[in-house]
């Protein structure tokens, strides 16, 4: 009755949310939650130089299940390389076991 | 030091906060976390005609590490069978390392 | 273009938050996120003979993703031994993978 998933969590500053979540639901998620939260992390890369600054940024979490694995990285790597570049955030998969997995 | 054990995850509407705590404690958790948060995401079976109906929600996300995988994968069955037919929501599993496996 | 790394994952009473965010940088974390919630768990180890006492409170929850897979362990093992004695609280390890390693 489970099958295999895989999460896609990325966490960034608030004012890249939208952004997120549209190419989340672009790359096949059939939902999404946000949390709010405090972080501290590294830049993006483009300002690789100051990479040891470290700021204190209000964050969102989203996390979103896809069934397709595939997928799930597919839309992990465009953050990664068109988003996270020039913000500072991060993104990463987990390995999740669902029910009813035509729903994901 | 590190023992295998089981992340169960449910997110809902907040209104079925209290039913799926005592579900879970039912069920052999010995501890819960719960965060509030937004999302999106496609309704319950019932209202399958019009599943493809997607609707923004407040709602909560419900943690517990279960010592014993069977007692996760047996709670998560119950909540997707018994409360997720009528309402909107999602439960999946983790894998999880923890210390002091007896506190699970 | 995807590395294993491990998560490392805190849940504390929130009077702990400093300490253990502290604890997670000396051991070798690059960021970290921290989020508000309530729960309910059993107390730490030098309370035993009133270990079935369950109490509600409010907590944070600080996950940290590590690329060196023993530096979470480390870590992970250090919460528990020296401050999950005296205080409420647990602490996991799930595996995930990133993009960009070299962040991690």
């Amino acid at each position: 009755m489970f099958s295999n998933a895989t999460k896609l969590t990325v966490i960034a500053e608030r004012l890249l949310q939208d952004r997120l979540i549209d190419m989340l639901y672009a790359g096949g998620a059939k939902g999404h939650t946000l949390f709010d939260g405090s972080g501290k992390g590294e830049h993006g890369d483009r300002v690789g130089d100051r990479a040891s600054v470290i700021h204190d940024f209000t964050i969102v979490q989203i996390d979103a299940v896809f069934g397709k694995d595939h997928q799930a990285r597919k839309v992990a790597e465009e953050i990664a390389e068109d988003v996270f570049i020039d913000y500072a955030g991060i993104v990463y998969l987990s390995p999740v076991e669902v029910i009813r997995a035509k729903r994901f």
